[in-house]
């Protein structure tokens, strides 16, 4: 992990870009992070939009977690977002999806699997490798959670890395129906968002993934309005649902 | 109001008995609270168990609300429970229910109708003469909100009483198919508790429930677990819902 760039804000907070490997990322340190005071960590999983897109929303959140509640926070690059090389297989995926929605067709799991699986193949071992590095910095201690982003990612990531503590996930996106059987092998504690209205996202679908998951304590947090509508006050929601299960 | 009894608690909050006319209540506020800096007001509602029998639980929530967030709170008994007289409609519509369940047959309006109606409408007209009351307290300002109890209660009270400001309700009881068209004119902002594996109460018609209400913010809350399994988190999440709409 190589730090590439650093900013001090007044609230405190330390940002910096890093990267590992090929894959960009940035971190977010409160001030009274140290070595002899290490804090816990936040993972932000990111859309599949390009960091650069969703800087200034993920910043915000990161910012506020570390600045408000002392958590560390860190987010990575997706595959073939950003600047990162383009994936022939999901560009083509990608392409599918767009020609069946403006033929408005449904979207069933022929388009969403090719869609979603891939990427999470990819993302889980890199993230997973990302949190290896993160580990390893004298201010960071632990526990672990994961936020956001593509909630198949969460999912799979909640499922096979026992350092993940608790989970905020969106349900915002196409779930394969492979992810369902995973999402019951899930058992940390989770918040989940949906929005109620949510044009890019089937409801009855996110129900039904919300009484999938196999955590013993869930809770399921949904909001009047479409996909980019999620409410500010949910981030400090997350905050405490994060207190509650990482101090 | 006639104020029956009064007790301080070491975190500074005030319990008083009350009764208005023949219906007793309590009313906690806040050490902090005085004529020269009156507090908000939330009104906790009642299951229709009797007070003596969820004295503990209504009463940490609302020293919580008093102790923590500078918060009045206040309930009084329903009709028909606790000490006060017995109603022979609704005794006769709790029997039909018992008998309904104990031979496993659905929960139907004709069932449902006659065991909450005449409640809301007796409740209704109470709770609003005690708001009358309660803001003629010099300690207490507004604005005011809702939480709590027998829902249709809530819908009633949140649609016809302006001075009602946001709610939050506990999909856990039965609601009559009429009182979906009340839930459309409640425009306030609400957080709804649902409880996912909740034996009295059917999912899909709270999920229904949550849909029909008119207000543009509204947070479905739903937590794994039966009735009474309401988690502890929740009561700190509704008093940052009160904070953002009643400071």
């Amino acid at each position: 992990m190589h730090f590439t760039s650093e900013q001090r804000f007044d609230d405190g907070v330390l940002e910096r870009e890093f990267t590992l490997g090929e894959i960009p990322g940035i971190l977010w340190t409160p001030g009274s992070a140290s070595a002899s005071a290490p804090v816990p960590l936040i993972l932000i999983g990111l859309p599949p939009l390009g960091l650069h897109k969703v800087y200034s929303r993920v910043a915000g959140r990161a910012r506020f977690y570390a600045a408000e509640y002392g958590f560390a926070a860190a987010t990575i690059e997706l595959p073939g977002s950003g600047e990162r090389p383009r994936l022939a297989a999901l560009e083509q995926a990608r392409a599918d999806l767009r020609r069946a929605m403006q033929a408005g067709e449904p979207i069933g799991d022929e388009i969403v699997a090719p869609l979603v699986l891939p990427l999470v193949d990819l993302a889980v071992p890199e993230w997973r490798a990302t949190l290896d590095a993160l580990l390893e910095l004298p201010e960071i201690g632990g526990p672990v959670a994961y936020e956001g982003g593509v909630i198949s990612i969460g999912i799979r990531l909640a499922a096979v890395d026992p350092r993940i503590a608790a989970a905020a996930l969106f349900a915002g996106t196409f779930v394969p129906a492979a992810m369902f059987e995973e999402a019951r092998r899930v058992t940390v504690p989770l918040q989940v968002l949906l929005q109620w209205d949510d044009e890019a996202n089937d409801r009855q679908a996110a129900l039904d993934l919300f009484d999938a998951f196999g955590s013993k304590e869930k809770t399921l947090h949904a909001n009047l309005g479409g996909h980019t509508g999620v409410p500010q006050y949910e981030v400090d929601a997350g905050a405490r649902f994060f207190t509650r299960h990482l101090k």
